[in-house]
Order: C-alpha cells, then sequence, then structure tokens
C-alpha cells in the first residue's frame, strides 16, 4: 500500500507550515466558516493523488480539493505551460485578443455539445453562473430562474439564490428571482416514486407544473447540474434531462446546464450530460478546466443566444475574462487529459473499481444507505437507520459521528470530501487503481465506526 | 523618443497573432460589447510600459489594460515568483492553509489602513464588492447600500446594481438594494458650488439627507471609490471623506472603501484613502494586488467585523479563495513594488511631470474642459465647448470625434485610455520620465483634433 510518509518535509518545510498556520489564524478571513472554530490543516506540498499535510503527514486527496484537481496536483505538462506562459505573456485586458484565450475558446467549444461554439470566461464558477443568467434575461426578457432544490451555484449574491443548499438561507432577501423545484432524486423522493422510470416522470410532470403556476412567461431559464454535485452526486434518471430539454424548449425558456463541478471529465464524460445525449443552450464550467491550477470558468453559448448579442451590447464583463495565463492553463490541461486518456480513465476506473466496491461496502456497512455515480463522482449516504433512511447527520450541518469518521479518513491518510451525511469519491481522474483501492479500502474500515451508531 | 518598432514581432508570432484573431472572432465572447461589432486588437508580447499589436506595432501602454499593471507587463521578479509557485505548489481548496497565503495576507493587512487585519481573498473586483456587502449585511441586519452615480463597482449582479454607470441600466430591475446619490464633482456639480469646500460641504448634507430620507436603520452600508476610476478620476475634496466616515459611524452604517482601481499605488499612495487619512470597515481591492498577472480580489475586514463571524459561519466562499498561485503573485508584486519604490515614484512623476504636462495643454487646448488627478490617476475631460461644457461624447456613449482621437493615438504608438469624453492617463507606476513625457507629447498633439471640433 502507497499510502506511507516516504518523502518526509524537510525542516524547512515544516517550518514554512508553521508560520503559514500562525500567520492565517491571524489575518486569513475563510470562506463558510465560523473564523475561530477554524483548524485549518496546512498544505503546502502535493503531488499527483496526495497532499502533506503541515505535521509532514502523506494522504492521499480523495476530495480532489473542492473537486477541482481533475489531473491531480502539479500534471509536470501543466506547470510547464504555466510557466511558460508567465515567461512569455501573463495578462492582457478583455477588449483585446489573446493567442491563448483563443486557443483555449477553440478547444472548450470544440469539447462542448450542441452548438455552443462561443465562450465568455469569467473567473470561477460562479461568476459563469451570474453571466449565463443574465444573458438568458436578456435574450429573453423575462426574470425568473428555476432551480432544483439539493443544488449548489456558486457563492455570489444571484449564484447563492439560485443554489438550493442551506448557504443559500442567510443570502436569501426573496428579491433574486429564483424559485426552486425538486429534481429527481428516488432515494428521498419527493414524488412517492418506486423506480427511476416513474421518478424521472413525476420529476417532470412537477416540473411542468412548476412552470405553470410561475408562469412560462416569466422565466427566463431553468439552471441544473447536469449531475448535482456537493448536494449528493444524484445521477439524473434515463430521460430526465431529455424531458427538461423539451420542457424549456415548448415554454421558451433558457436551459443552462451547469457543469462546474460535473465537467471536464468528472463523470467519466467531457460533460456529464453527454451521458444523456442533451444540448443545453448555455453551459457553465470552471474547477476541472484548468484543475484549478489558475482560476477560471466561463459560459459555453449557442449560437442563437450569441444572436442577440452580435449587435447589441452584452451588459457584463470582467477584468481579468479570457486571462492569457489562465488560458494557457486550460489549453495545457485539455491537451494532457486526451493525451493520457483521462476521461476514459475515470469511466473505466468508475466502473470496474469504485462501482464494485462500493456496492460490496453498502452490502456490509448497515450504516451506508445509498451509493451512487459515475467516473469518478460517487456518494455514499450514511444512516443511522436503513429503514427511515434517517441521515447520520442532519441535513445541512455535520454531526459527531460523521466527525469522528473524518478524523479516522485523516489518521489512516485519507484525504476525504465529506458534506452532511455523505462522503463523496471524488478523487482525481488520472488516479491509478492501486490508489483508488487503497482509499477504498480505507473507507471501508471507518464505515464500521459508522455502523455502530446504527440504530434498528 | 523610445516609441519605435525597434523589437519587431517574428514571422511566428505574426502568424500567431493572425491565428489569434481569427479564433477569437469565431469562439471567443467579450465583455461588454456587441460581438460582431468588434475589431480587436491582438496582444501576444508586452513588456514593461509597452506592447505589441497583432500588425507587429509597439505601442506605449498609458492604460495599463483596464489600469491594473500597475507594475508593468512581466516584472521579471514576479514572472519568476509565478513560475516558482507554479512549480511549487499550484493550488489547494480554501478551507486549508497555505504558506503564501498566509503571506499575502499578512503584508496585505500591513498595508491597509485602520484595523483592517483580516483578508478575505476573492477572484476579482466584482466578488470583493460581493462579499463586503453581504458582510455588512448580516454584520448590520440592515440591507440597503448606498453607492455613488458615476461609479464602478463590479460586472456581477449585485456589483453591477451598486454601480452608478449606463452598464448598471440593463441590469437593474429594481430590488438590489442599491440606492445612489451624488458624490462631489466640482466640474459637474449637482450642488451648484463654486469652491471645493462648497462642493465637499453640500456634498455631505445631500449624503445625509439621503441617509434620512432613505432611512438609516434600512442602510448597511456605503460603498464608495476612494477615487472613482473609469467613472472619471474625480479626486474627493478636502474633508469629504472624513465627512463620508462621519456619518457613517453617527448612523451605524458600515463604509466600505471601494480601491479595485485605486488602490496599490495607482494614487500615488498605497491607497487612495490614505490621502485623506480615513480609515474604513471593509476595504475591497483587486487588479493592482497582483497587477493582473493571476487573477485575485479580496475584502480587508475590520477586527469588529471579524468578530461577528468569529463564532458564527461567514455564509460566502468560493473555490480559489486566497489561491496559492494568486497570492505568491501578490506577494511578489507587493515586495518589487516596495523594492522599487513604485509608489513614490508615481506619486513623484504625477507631480513632476504629469501635473504641469496636463496643466500646460489645458492653456492649449479649448478641447480641455479640465483635467484632473494624483499619482498615475489622471482624467482629461474633453468638451465641445468649455463655456457649456457639452462632452465630446455623450454620457454613457462613443462619438465620431472620440474614435479620431483614440485612432490617433494608437498610429502614432500610444495605446490610451478612453470613456465616453475623457481620456485617462493611468500608465504602470513604474513608468519612466521619457517614456511618460513621449506619450503626454502625443496626447497633445492629437488633442488639436479635437479642437478642430470646438464650437463656441
Amino acid at each position: 500500500m502507497s499510502i506511507t510518509t516516504d518523502s518526509p518535509l524537510t525542516e524547512a518545510e515544516l517550518a514554512s507550515a508553521k508560520r503559514a498556520y500562525e500567520l492565517d489564524r491571524k489575518h486569513v478571513f475563510h470562506s463558510w466558516s465560523a473564523q475561530e472554530q477554524l483548524k485549518p490543516m496546512v498544505i503546502t506540498r502535493a503531488d499527483g493523488s496526495y497532499v502533506w499535510d503541515g505535521e509532514g503527514n502523506k494522504l492521499l486527496d480523495f476530495s480532489s480539493q473542492l473537486v477541482n484537481t481533475n489531473i491531480g496536483h502539479q500534471h509536470p505538462k501543466v506547470v510547464a505551460a504555466i510557466q511558460e506562459q508567465a515567461g512569455k505573456l501573463c495578462t492582457v485586458a478583455p477588449q483585446h485578443a489573446n493567442d491563448a484565450r483563443s486557443e483555449a475558446a477553440r478547444l472548450i467549444a470544440e469539447l462542448t455539445p450542441g452548438d455552443l461554439n462561443r465562450i465568455f470566461f469569467t473567473n470561477g464558477g460562479a461568476d459563469a453562473v451570474e453571466h449565463a443568467i443574465r444573458m438568458a434575461r436578456l435574450h429573453t426578457g423575462k426574470y425568473k430562474v428555476l432551480s432544483a432544490y439539493r443544488s449548489y451555484h456558486g457563492g455570489t449574491a444571484l449564484a447563492v439564490n439560485v443554489t438550493g443548499d442551506p448557504r443559500r438561507i442567510p443570502n436569501d432577501y426573496g428579491n433574486a428571482g429564483a424559485v426552486h423545484f425538486h429534481a429527481p432524486f428516488l432515494y428521498r423522493s419527493q414524488f412517492h416514486a418506486a423506480t427511476e422510470a416513474e421518478e424521472s416522470q413525476r420529476a417532470l410532470e412537477h416540473l411542468e407544473t412548476a412552470i405553470q403556476l410561475e408562469g412560462a412567461s416569466n422565466i427566463a431559464a431553468i439552471i441544473l447540474e447536469s449531475i448535482p454535485g456537493t448536494a449528493g452526486i444524484m445521477v439524473p434518471p434515463p430521460g430526465y434531462l431529455q424531458g427538461v430539454r423539451e420542457l424549456a424548449t415548448k415554454y421558451g425558456i433558457i436551459y443552462i446546464a451547469d457543469e462546474v463541478m460535473s465537467g471536464f471529465g468528472r463523470a467519466g464524460k467531457w460533460f456529464a450530460i453527454d451521458h444523456f445525449d442533451v444540448a443545453p443552450d448555455l453551459l457553465t464550467f470552471a474547477k476541472g478546466v484548468t484543475s484549478g491550477y489558475v482560476p477560471l470558468g466561463g459560459v459555453a453559448i449557442s449560437e442563437e443566444i450569441y444572436s442577440t448579442f452580435a449587435q447589441r451590447p452584452y451588459p457584463g464583463g470582467l477584468t481579468y475574462s479570457g486571462h492569457p495565463l489562465a488560458s494557457a492553463a486550460a489549453v495545457a490541461t485539455i491537451n494532457a487529459m486526451r493525451d493520457e486518456s483521462m476521461v476514459e480513465n475515470a469511466a473505466s476506473l468508475g466502473e470496474s473499481v469504485v462501482a464494485p466496491a462500493l456496492a460490496r461496502m453498502a452490502e456490509r456497512h448497515p450504516s451506508i444507505g445509498e451509493v451512487r455515480g459515475t467516473g469518478m463522482f460517487w456518494a455514499i449516504e450514511l444512516v443511522k437507520n436503513r429503514a427511515t433512511r434517517e441521515p447520520l447527520a442532519p441535513y445541512g450541518a455535520s454531526s459527531p459521528e460523521m466527525n469522528e469518521l473524518i478524523g479516522a479518513c485523516k489518521s489512516r491518510g485519507l484525504l476525504p470530501f465529506a458534506n452532511f451525511n455523505r462522503i463523496h469519491v471524488v478523487p482525481p481522474l488520472n488516479i491509478n487503481a492501486e490508489d483508488l483501492q487503497a482509499g477504498l479500502a480505507i473507507l471501508d474500515e471507518v464505515f464500521d465506526l459508522a455502523d455502530a451508531h446504527v440504530q434498528g
């Protein structure tokens, strides 16, 4: 097993990590946190599927950080491309043209489905969602946006308001134009469905009812993660996204596919929506496009929406739109993913290693309510009771039981991704089978701890 | 004079620029533009205060792109720092701690006024403003935000709604909680003031009236660019920002200083607000913090607002908050600016070269209505008529006269920054006196063209 401390941090690295921690506690304000309840892990070194913490422990990164280092840490070709572009030209203003930006746009247009041939670059996923909604509103002349409960679309005011997770709540003043509906989620069905086919059909009926009751003439867009990510990796049942596409077309609503987390190979296809043979009108991306090596996001735009802004100014923009350094990172990332068949690797290891391993765990551990996913994009839903499906942590919160589990993973050399009562298996797409199996073996072991909390 | 084509592009560079243009027109969606009315200049090489266009013309960059390359293009120490950090560690998730991030936070906390000791990092200026407003709303429990007409605060939905320039208008659905007032602008005074002292006093009375009529109990924040940037570089008269600070304190309102454009030396001080000896509660930054080499922005937070989120979660965040590569660029940029006294250089050349040159031009050219600024942050207001002050382009638009002027600058080897009826003089802070004088001489020459349109 390769999870060892075989490349210890130097004394200088340990001292640097110590100072990083002290300064962090004095000066860094962290995302989504009560600042004085944090004890952040220091990371100053990472390589491939591994990170080293501030004490020198080597951890297998089953989180891909925030599900973004799809090519693993410090891929040498992408690092070299960033270094080369840095030496050539770091930045130009968005109104000019630049070779790195043009090539990134060409590659992304080539990969995206349908006629999404025009690329508007942003800094990340939140502003990609903001701009996609703006385009939809101006294109349709309508305001409301339908989005799903149990979703995440970003942290800025508009993006967090279309979000359907608890992070929206303290930011919700009731006036962002966001209306939430239920997407399919058979394990916790709102529709009392017994099968995937039934869940899909009833969820589509529910969506059509929402459109009719909110008023199609008010609705600019439907935005959906093609596979919801942080909210729980609920792979839509067959027929659902095709049905959404048809409803959007029928009612003159723009269909925005949010592929910020699910795109760039995460789900074993370039975009998760490719599993369903559907083309949206707008597609948002970030994270995997550069593996997070340089901040980048964007919107891929259909020719129809593009044409709205061919002769009329698009009233949106940002200083770093199409940033050359970020664009060069995207070009190198996409080329490395292609050259090394990372998307195929994710699909294949997902099917041959993760799926059977999680199925075996689900049999063995009464604390596992459901496992689901595809590619390198899997969720394990932990419960206190399989019959009632009571989660091991309440919705929107943590629990001592989950914290115990997370601590046990770390002490065994595994950095997990956890959300509420779920552990996600979201390692880099290019993880090798041996590491993947080692990480899964640790999870199998620690779920014994969860089993101890199962009642009934 | 150094504006020459002395380093011609190679054949390969010219071919790359040609392809960049073609792909741009096929695939890149540009900020703030009617896509098919664009003919973007290609930039694939830049150095110090110069850029080369796609035809191989060398241009003196009097725009600093979007007023962000404060240290000029491709500063070797900052490029080297980016390359080094890229080789070490490009990215970690925001919940972890990292040495580059900690050091960037320490340096920024050291530079900012007052007790703004806690740094929340974002990707750019717009999300910095979004998060500053969120902090103010949650800290105060109030919703409305007062901001100035003739301002720019960013492109995302909330940021563009507090913006007071025409880019807000197509994004304004009337429900963002933004209320606009008039900041001082003696040349086009709303208050019929004759002197700076009168403008300052009347603008403060106007702001206090706005607070009272909107209701102090409704107002979370006042946000102001310390010196408004794209809107026209209106340096506030003495006493104004002190007065704003006092009103904010008196009425329990958070004072947000937006230093995205005016900060990091642009105005001849580390922050423009340092001219006025005032400390805000929150300060937003971006652009100059890395000179745009890697996208980065952020909010500097007072201890009082920090304490609100010490034990209660801050409901906001982003994947790339405190991105190591961006943080390393910030550290290197700040150190280079200090080591090479760039802020002092900007202040000194502003006073010794720009101010007298613009004063001479204002005497010589009847098309110049006013010149104003400080540091490397100057505006030239062009008019058709000095008596009526009718602008050379209407508010919110361009004009054939302004386009002629911009073209004449470019054909003489100067890349200008233009907005409506204004030309801004905003070169890198470390421009040398010879280049600065050469650029100003070109402006002096082309204003003859503007003079030909002066009536009355």
